[in-house]
């Protein structure tokens, strides 16, 4: 790639993270170009669908959460691990408008991003056995029930990131093991289809 | 009123009640026209602006919500009358995809409703008064943590109304006296401004 062509990808991809911080995924490719003071058939040169677009903004986004939930296996008290999982993601949310919904793009697979994705959804998958395990996390939490509190606290989080932090601790206080039996997981997508 | 004119008047109000529950507030006048089989200039001789034309189609809904809220204050157990007002509201927002919206109609106070909803909001505030002095309901609870759990489940719903019944259960669970202290409640204007 010449450094030019290198530079107008950058500026692009900083002008989308700008825009999906801003307001969330509804955003044109028109918007993108302008913002980034360049032209739309730029942009669509980098990226020939918006898809391959977004999971691009969405990229260190990704990775942050590979990270993450690779530490959170390697703390010996999965309970607090998983807390803290469920911590960064609302306050990465609520400082980007965008951020849960990078992880619904269905192309994450064609873009090399998909295996990222699953070793993350592993991780969680495992920290959650392990949070049932130790006895701290109730028997019937499903790991779908992280989109629910996810999705939840999104449509709060725009109106009052105070809401958004008292229903999570809501939620939290709930999936501890010290409760009542739940009607049955329904099916979750937000976080594509890898939740056990 | 003439008698064709309250017939417009009924077609105007059935039509509208069947767009908001199919598709939220999100209906433009002449949509609503269109779907009565009358103009637009006849809709709005019936009601002058789109405030009035929501709270009236919402009547039925509001008087519900008054007649259930004295019905709870007679329950002998606050805390159980509690989660069924609950359980009512999130049933007829998942059969009624405008419900919870309606309510927040700032000109309720003009058209005659405001009264309705006040009295409403006064019963369900000394249901939580009564619950908490039973100990059944926390003491950290908030009524306006009701709104959170209206938006939260709502912002579900449309997904999949097994996840927004699903997320309910645990809110309802968190909302039981045997947990530990929340972060302070927080402004949540979705019901107007009367919770306590």
């Amino acid at each position: 790639m010449r450094t030019d062509a290198s530079q107008n990808r950058a500026r692009i991809l900083d002008a989308a993270r700008e825009l999906y911080a801003a307001k969330g995924l509804d955003v044109t490719m028109r918007a993108v170009a302008r913002r980034a003071g360049l032209g739309v058939a730029t942009l669509y040169r980098h990226f020939p669908d918006r898809e391959a677009f977004v999971v691009a903004a969405f990229e260190h986004e990704l990775a942050d959460c590979g990270r993450l939930s690779e530490e959170a296996l390697a703390d010996p008290d999965p309970w607090r691990a998983l807390r803290g999982v469920v911590g960064h993601v609302v306050r990465a949310q609520a400082g980007h408008r965008a951020f849960p919904w990078g992880f619904r793009a269905e192309s994450l697979d064609e873009v090399e991003m998909g295996e990222a994705r699953a070793r993350a959804m592993d991780n969680i998958n495992e920290l959650v056995r392990r949070a049932q395990e130790s006895g701290d996390l109730r028997a019937d939490f499903s790991p779908s029930d992280l989109a629910l509190l996810v999705q939840a606290s999104d449509s709060l989080t725009a109106t009052s990131p105070a809401a958004a932090r008292r229903l999570v601790a809501y939620l939290l206080q709930s999936f501890s093991a010290r409760t009542a039996p739940l009607p049955a997981p329904a099916p979750a997508s937000l976080l594509g289809a890898d939740f056990a």
